[in-house]
């Protein structure tokens, strides 16, 4: 895993402008942040807790600990035609981003278990959907949640658990296993009351830093993958990612040339790639960056592409609209396959020579990615790369670390604390206001108050 | 289909500000907008061709074109268990868009006749993924190429073309349906030489505006859907779309706050909808927008969003980060299904409330929209929404002609051409001149010098 990011130095005038004394100037600081996070030092603290778990989780689970999710999971999977991943925010976009890494978009091709991540979203269509899949078959659940009262997630397990009992009666419990807090809330008790199989989400480790812990770690294994490579990958990845000197850590550079873009009034990153599979891994990161560095108006809005397909919509805007933007992208080295553009007689579309130039499918997708960039930066658009040897759990595990990193570093450059989102505890309590929860009624009657004043001029269309 | 823009006035002091004021003194110039080209006037031409086709299309379409695409398209599907759909840019964006819409993002699950969406990726692993399950099947291809030379989709249908010969052998062509130019380009010849079904894209219809002719009817009735009602959608559409009157014109509205958001210093434009079904719509118009405004520095970036899912993680920073974004919402009134929330006499997660409260998951889904924008609102986010009754081919229609008229109106607000893309051609040409195609030696020979001389410094990483 490497970071190249000579194209974010000395843009064309017309962009975002960062020169190499700016970089320097702040690497004293950096170093300190590093320190001080390999310490535990600094504004981390959520409800009173340190939430540097991130840094130590991968090396502290033994070979015991990562057998038994092996086995449970496995287990789970064994016994289900359709499991239900049940998880909003951090509790679905780690693992998603891990399988589709691994098997692509379509995974459920591959897959003798298929998944269907279900806690996300409330579309009653989409609800219709999954449960017309599952009709008939075994189906189970791995249900995250730290709370167990998240409105979404906890509607969907409802219709899990109903769906379930329908079919195994009193061996329900066997189909369902959840991942939650230690010792305390709805889910905790659900699953000791029940008896389902049930792993920890650490108090120290929060929802968009969790895929290392069982929160990505079950799922992961139940689509039948190596989690033990996967934690490897962050061990290793330690070397370079703790390491306090910054010339030397990957992450340090991300965080400081983000932060100096930042500074320097950038709106807007480019979050791209140039493999297909790599999708959601830009939504795990989408959640990562924006809640932990959009607070007290600070932050960069995300936008996801993946080339070449996005080159021929949003690259227009890119290569020729407002400088406001700066471009990371993560390129996969070593796809696990190579292909030969087949040759044809008749050339009428003019392909031959790709093959004749002996290039393959791989060097044309490198090509979407190198091409791209450097065009962009001529154009005005500083950029980065962060170069992946391949899509394997191994990698998958330095990258999600490095990017960790990469945000706690980057909330002590804004100087404020990363590891909180006040903005989304506040979803959640005025979702309970407006559907009137037990214990909001004083809230609930306020929204109504609010909704019957809204205006109904200044609406347009038949 | 209405839209609601209350929310984009007045917005609370900290976020971008527009008065009605500023609207009203805008309206003349927005009218006379529309009847330029109502009458097809204005800057408005790419290669020599005024590109105002899709203004019209629809009903210019008789019913024997309708019953021609729809029987050779679903001829096509009765004969294979896999299609390929193969385009990129706007020969997939829209049919994505409408059969997602309608059948779900999982929409393999229901359909017979699996569709595969081929020609935009150049990732050897997907390639690999779609050869592996499309092998000992019946494949059949939907190629969608203006000039059929452009590289990617190029590729894919020498891939497709590959398996379905040696599938097939003489019977291949039954097998391919193409899309394209009249008369000219290498897919045309292809087309006419090995006898393929062929139907017409319009020199007058740019691909970020081409779904509503074959590029979009042929892939939507192959995956059985009824295009006479999508089709009828536009033409319905015409009389609030069409009006000269912007006050009754929801297109005119919707471009007109864009433009005066940008010029008001917005950056980003989050698209955001309660509908898990509407992604691919979304991803439709991140084409659609960005690709007509992004020139001479102008244009709005644009992220996706889903809610509820995202409001647990971007939520944040749409609450609480930088105050330089817009949010356009569009609502999905009625889901074509309901369910109630099951009801569990152990009421640990605390849900039972929400069927006491009468509310169903349709409720609780449209809490999803409302509330965050209400409350983004207050937070100086302006936002409007557009409210669309159903997710019908029908109402897809009206919404996709309401998108195309509103970006043809910005376009001229902007003070530019909002139908041609250098940006992409440029693209186009540097794949080409990268990988070394005949007639690109001398800029072949650059990029290999230029490549040479690129700094091997400013990496970081083991």
């Amino acid at each position: 895993m490497q970071l190249n990011y000579a194209n974010m130095l000395n843009t064309p005038q017309t962009g975002i402008q960062i020169t190499e004394a700016e970089v320097q100037a702040q690497l004293p600081g950096v170093k300190a942040i590093i320190e001080a996070l390999n310490k535990g030092e600094g504004d981390n603290q959520d409800r009173g807790v340190p939430m540097l778990g991130w840094q130590t989780y991968a090396r502290e689970l033994t070979a015991a600990d990562i057998q038994r999710i092996q086995e449970t999971a496995q287990g789970l999977a064994a016994r289900c035609d359709i499991i239900f991943i049940i998880g909003i925010g951090g509790s679905y976009l780690g693992p998603k981003a891990v399988i589709e890494a691994l098997y692509g978009k379509n995974y459920n091709d591959l897959l003798k278990t298929k998944i269907y991540f279900l806690g996300c979203d409330t579309d009653p269509e989409f609800y219709a959907h999954c449960l017309q899949i599952a009709a008939d078959k075994n189906a189970g659940a791995i249900v995250i949640s730290k709370s167990g009262t998240t409105t979404e997630p906890a509607i969907a397990f409802r219709f899990a658990k109903q769906l379930i009992a329908k079919k195994q009666g009193p061996l329900a419990k066997d189909y369902i296993i959840a991942v939650t807090d230690a010792r305390k809330g709805a889910l905790r008790q659900a699953a000791d009351a029940e008896g389902y199989a049930s792993f920890v989400i650490p108090d120290n480790i929060g929802g968009r830093f969790s895929v290392i812990t069982p929160v990505g770690l079950v799922p992961i294994a139940a689509a039948g993958l190596d989690i033990a490579e996967y934690i490897r990958g962050y061990v290793d990845a330690r070397a370079d990612i703790d390491s306090p000197d910054p010339e030397y850590n990957p992450a340090a550079i991300y965080a400081l040339l983000r932060f100096l873009a930042w500074q320097k009034g950038a709106a807007v990153e480019y979050q791209v790639t140039n493999s297909a599979f790599f999708e959601s891994s830009i939504a795990w990161t989408m959640q990562l960056e924006p809640e932990s560095e959009g607070h007290q108006g600070h932050g960069l809005h995300v936008v996801p592409a993946v080339f070449p397909r996005d080159l021929h919509s949003i690259g227009q805007l890119i290569q020729q609209g407002p400088r406001n933007l700066i471009e990371i992208a993560t390129k996969i080295l070593k796809p696990r396959v190579d292909l030969e553009v087949p040759e044809f007689a008749d050339n009428t579309d003019e392909l031959n020579y790709i093959r004749q130039n002996k290039l393959t499918l791989r060097d044309i997708n490198g090509m979407t990615i190198d091409g791209p960039l450097a065009a962009h930066y001529a154009a005005g658009v500083p950029n980065m790369t962060i170069e992946l040897e391949a899509l394997t759990p191994f990698y998958l595990g330095k990258y999600h670390y490095m990017l960790m990193k990469a945000t706690a570093i980057q909330g002590y450059l804004l100087g404020h604390n990363p590891f909180i989102q006040p903005g989304v505890q506040f979803w959640k309590d005025r979702l309970f206001a407006m559907a009137g929860k037990p214990g909001y009624e004083k809230q609930h009657q306020e929204y109504l108050a609010a909704r019957q004043k809204a205006s109904a001029q200044h609406s347009v269309g038949g």
